[in-house]
């Protein structure tokens, strides 16, 4: 049976990370959907011009994204997978130039503060912002320039028939994003494993504590927890919250019936298989 | 009596955002060590180069600086202070220059994302990204280019004199920055009603849910709590608290010590009174 590839929206250009993430999760038979801003990834899945959409959540080095869980709140849309990506930066030039030529190099202000410790290592040489890491490499390219390098990833370095002329040049290996698949329906992609809620309550004495003891009477593990004031309101407070368990399991049931009986507000995001740990280079 | 001004390490340039809560915290007679990196300003402080240190710790939109955390457990510097800045965004030119003149916008990418929705309702502007919100603010001023804005604090605008186009252009302006001042002794800035630590413990059923009864128990409050997971270790847990009390207070004391007897690892970071939330803007 042949089957037309699947659209699944983004946020951000070509060979961006959320990209590498998709293709993770789904493999290379897809059709990406570049949406400029994390808001336009949930309106074009809900507005059905894209199957899925893939969104990151959180990295390892600088916490969650604030912004996404508030579009997750604010949306109606699922959490059906996870991806979990490890950030590498190369530093990329034309095929036969040294690094002794390298005068320029071009990266988003984001891969170059990453790489900090290697561009101090370098003489003579001036790190340049730009706004695409794979728009560096494709310049690069395109106007033959053999006294510059880009730092962006294997993949873009490969598609664009560039050399990496020093691998893994991050500052900190242990360089994590993760992402969510998100769609409009329940799907399955292997056996739910691990759900994520958001909740808010009053800032009464011990109310974080009762609201665990929900999920602690009835030996349900936590994942994560994360709690993050409401500005404005700055003694209420909304919590993030991964436990393992399906909510097609009955005492995870019981435990979010339970937890509504003491939130002001509570939203389900979804059950789904937790994500293995993956590099962010193509295999 | 005359004292010398107080010599504060942040990580940044002039008109940093670290700056403004540095000089939010101390007033105006103080010294800044510009500091390149997270870790200078750890280093800086502990050789006695600086009194303090100040340094962003958790941003309402983007997340907990778990990098600085990390630095935090490596070093001991104490916290003994905590500001909560309003991070604006504003449009600056020079004196006279129109809205309708500026073909081009610069500045650091960063804020050039936080005011996207302002940049998009523009036609025929051009966003270049620059290193250094306050850089750009001085180029246009040094090289009188009266077709290009720049996008900076308020503080920036009024030193440089230049005009401010169009105040408060950032997306969403409920935008805080909260940051730690450092200390390699316990000083004291008032009535010290908050405290950090930071904890591990094993993977082990109802692990969180016990440490947190050893605050419940003895009726402190929690104001914060977020997990992160050791990478590597996949199945332990780094924890980040803050509750309402300080280490001088006997049953603060207690809670700690119990708390002891199921962590794997345990810091307290320190003691101090809570911040105020307030604008970047000087007043």
């Amino acid at each position: 049976m042949s089957k037309a590839p699947l659209n699944i929206a983004i946020q951000g250009a070509r060979y961006a990370f959320s990209e590498m993430a998709t293709r993770q999760f789904f493999g290379d038979d897809v059709e990406i959907v570049s949406c400029r801003a994390f808001d336009d990834v949930f309106d074009t899945v809900i507005a059905e011009n894209a199957d899925y959409g893939v969104i990151p959540i959180e990295n390892s080095l600088t916490g969650s994204i604030h912004r996404v869980y508030d579009l997750l709140l604010m949306h109606d849309l699922i959490i059906v997978g996870e991806v979990s990506l490890r950030i590498e930066q190369h530093l990329i030039a034309h095929p036969g130039v040294a690094l002794e030529d390298i005068r320029t190099i071009y990266s988003h202000p984001q891969a170059l503060e990453q790489s900090r410790n290697f561009l101090m290592s370098l003489k003579n040489v001036e790190a340049v912002a730009s706004y695409d890491t794979a728009g560096s490499v494709k310049m690069i390219r395109d106007e033959n320039m053999r006294d510059a390098a880009a730092i962006g990833s294997r993949w873009a370095a490969e598609d664009y028939g560039m050399q990496i002329l020093k691998a893994e040049i991050e500052d900190i290996p242990e360089n994590y994003t993760r992402f969510y698949v998100l769609s409009r329906q329940p799907k399955t992609f292997g056996e739910a494993n691990k759900t994520s809620i958001v909740f808010s309550m009053k800032s009464i004495p011990g109310a974080l504590f009762k609201s665990l003891s929900v999920f602690a009477l009835r030996d349900i593990d936590l994942l994560r927890i994360e709690s993050r004031p409401l500005r404005g309101r700055p003694w209420d407070y909304i919590f993030y919250l991964d436990f393992a368990g399906s909510m097609a399991e009955e005492r995870c049931q019981n435990a979010i019936r339970h937890l509504e009986e003491i939130t002001t507000q509570l939203k389900v995001l979804g059950s789904y298989p937790a994500a293995k740990y993956n590099n962010s280079s193509p295999k």
